[in-house]
């Protein structure tokens, strides 16, 4: 605990972009990271917290000496506050805020009533507001004492008495302006704006769409409350990317590498048990064809490469939607233009593929006329259908609002399966009364 | 072609946003895009120009008058100019680049010359530097004249008399600094650089880490040759989970809405045609086990569903793989982690889907003890390796940096068919003999 290991300390270690200091920080064992507490400030340590994981988080804010820990919070951005708090007992969250400034308290508590994932939780409430009225020298020399402390002094809202968002310039037009001319003659009229309801995807989409560094949040009453950065954007699209992959693989919420086996088997294993169950009705409907496998048991050496196909082409327009979904706003045209595109790309792959399968079937040791047939036929059906069912079930899970899990690779192609198979053997029998 | 048309069409359409344009010029008719090309200047063009897809943009390129078509190709940033030629035949792209200003040809060249989706072909050469011995006042008068011109002002790059990169200062820090200190007092020296060759991922893993709005790219000798921008980022990340998801489904290349049927069909019909020869493997073991399937027709019935989930439990843990990978580097220490904890996980699931299935296998009319048993022990074995598989594949894979398409979703459930299925029909065939 001798002075010159604290000077030192912070002189080598402050020198770090804060980035760098998370990575230090998170490497040392109990006893370091207690040194630290102590050389830091508060307001220092807080540059480190911010960065941490959630869980992450919790276990530091427990490591912090009661009056360190609340004056470090004080000095966290209000959406950072928001984030933590949300994942710690509602007790303990109350608590702290009551000990937390008011003005920052009321912020949190603000973003706090805002459901998750919309504009209105993830936005931060340092912004910079400008009068229509002031001067761009006006202006510049507030920026030079505040603009220390708002999230982005990039850009700069322009709002009336009212408070409500009237205009907005941004920092390069300011700078480029004259000194002399008033914001209301400098300041942009159109603002692209987000509501504080609107889903944080949307939030994603419109800041990559126009290219922005930070989108303004208001109320109905176009009430400047708050603005989303862009940083907290690209957050924001890995957080829905990893959505999509875990909706793709029926692995919602056990992506994370960090989780133990007991947590990751227990996220995982209810998908995999209703994936057992409807799967019973590919057994039940094998069972029912019974009579025709009895009489031609090669009909069974074909089951699994059926079941394949049918998933791997449903899986493939899944996809399709999956991605279009994220990227555009389907409407109805395109829907229909989808629709077409992918039965005509499911007929061409469903008569190769059938071709293709009906040859081979002619090769192998146990393979005959009929079989290729058989096979051919069933197999352009099973693409053919699937590139169908693949398209239209997330389309109609996505206009149904219901979870987009249940529409994801392992449920399309069960469902597949199941048609696929029934084809197969349904065609199977028909033709078996023919040759 | 009134004199008021122009004046009326200019007034209202120049005051909307870039984006709202190219939406709004996206919808017009050929005829009245030849309109727009007569009523705004090739710079309030290229505004336009910019924005659209590549495909588009070769469409609409066509239509210009050869003149103004290159007077807008100035206009345009070396990045996207360089986008652009990317996508039109080489003998086009040359032509065009030696009409070009010297300046901005030189720059095209250079980015022309690194490979697609490094950080030198993303880059932009408009940047601004500025020298350490300039006063705060001088670099922002400077910034007044130069300022609009520049992709993004905010950061200013200080590079020594050798072009080397020193340090940077961000406007913020310049705005709030004594307006008398040199830029050698005020900057940072630490700064956080990408090399040209430097994987695009890695330059997005690095803006979105350390939060920045840019990050200069630096030659190996540290000369500042290009920043990369965060909307650009934002673009490559759409781009890397495209990919992503398309090699998850087998559909790398088919995955965007606008492609017709016969290029769809092209892109999609080479992987299920490789699938579909894999899958005649599921065909062969089956018929090795032709006999045990002749004396007991009912192991038939369980063919789909072992292939089934064997299929569902790879893609689970394939997605916690790729997405791993997307958001982290895996070290020596990571792997061995994630494959315990996988096997253990595995090893619990199949418990229970096995234990499940021999319940379910008592209960359906064609079911009992014997079967319940095999189908047990089976579906165990198969969920249990089938997790080991759907991790250690695409870590190979990832590994010897072989195309990651190969270790998809229908690859991965493939795979574990021919395994879950050998599986299943050994075990049948042993516990015959004891049953």
């Amino acid at each position: 605990m001798k002075n010159d290991d604290k000077t030192s300390f912070r002189t080598e270690f402050l020198e770090l972009h804060p980035t760098d200091q998370i990575d230090i920080f998170k490497q040392l064992s109990i006893e370091k990271r207690k040194h630290v507490y102590r050389y830091l400030t508060p307001a220092e340590f807080a540059e480190i917290f911010q960065g941490l994981q959630l869980t992450e988080q919790k276990t530091i804010f427990a490591e912090l000496e009661d009056d360190f820990g609340l004056r470090m919070i004080n000095e966290l951005s209000a959406d950072d506050v928001t984030d933590f708090f949300g994942n710690i007992p509602d007790s303990v969250a109350t608590y702290l805020l009551s000990k937390l400034e008011e003005s920052e308290a009321n912020n949190i508590k603000l973003l706090l009533s805002y459901k998750e994932d919309t504009a209105g939780a993830i936005m931060t409430t340092e912004f910079i507001t400008i009068s229509p009225n002031e001067t761009v020298t006006q202006v510049m020399a507030r920026l030079r004492k505040e603009g220390a402390d708002a999230e982005t002094i990039y850009y700069l809202y322009v709002v009336n008495d009212d408070d409500k968002l009237t205009g907005v310039v941004s920092l390069r037009e300011l700078i480029v302006a004259q000194t002399g001319a008033t914001i209301a003659q400098v300041m942009k009229e159109q603002v692209v704006t987000v509501s504080a309801f609107a889903d944080q995807e949307e939030v994603s989409m419109i800041i990559k769409d126009y290219d922005l560094l930070a989108v303004p949040v208001i109320t109905s009453e176009e009430k400047l409350i708050g603005i989303v950065t862009v940083d907290d954007i690209l957050d924001v699209i890995e957080e829905e990317n990893s959505e999509d992959i875990g909706q793709f693989a029926a692995v919602k919420g056990a992506l994370d590498l960090d989780l133990n086996a007991f947590v990751a088997t227990k996220r995982r294993l209810p998908w995999l048990i209703l994936l057992l169950f409807i799967g019973m009705l590919t057994a039940g409907i094998i069972g029912g064809f019974e009579g025709i496998l009895a009489e031609v048991a090669m009909l069974a050496i074909f089951i699994p490469l059926i079941a394949d196909m049918a998933g791997n082409t449903g899986t493939q327009s899944l996809a399709i939607v999956v991605r279009g979904l994220a990227l555009e706003k389907f409407d109805r045209n395109a829907v229909i233009k989808l629709l077409k595109r992918e039965a005509l790309s499911g007929f061409m792959m469903g008569t190769v593929c059938g071709i293709l399968v009906s040859i081979l079937a002619l090769v192998i040791p146990q393979g005959n006329l009929m079989l290729g047939f058989v096979i051919g036929v069933s197999l352009f059906a099973t693409v053919f259908i699937s590139t169908l069912t693949g398209t239209i079930i997330p389309l109609i899970i996505h206009k149904l609002k219901i979870d987009p899990a249940v529409a994801s690779g392992p449920f399309i192609t069960t469902i597949n399966d199941i048609v696929g198979l029934f084809l197969y053997f349904t065609i199977a029998t028909s033709l078996l009364h023919y040759l």
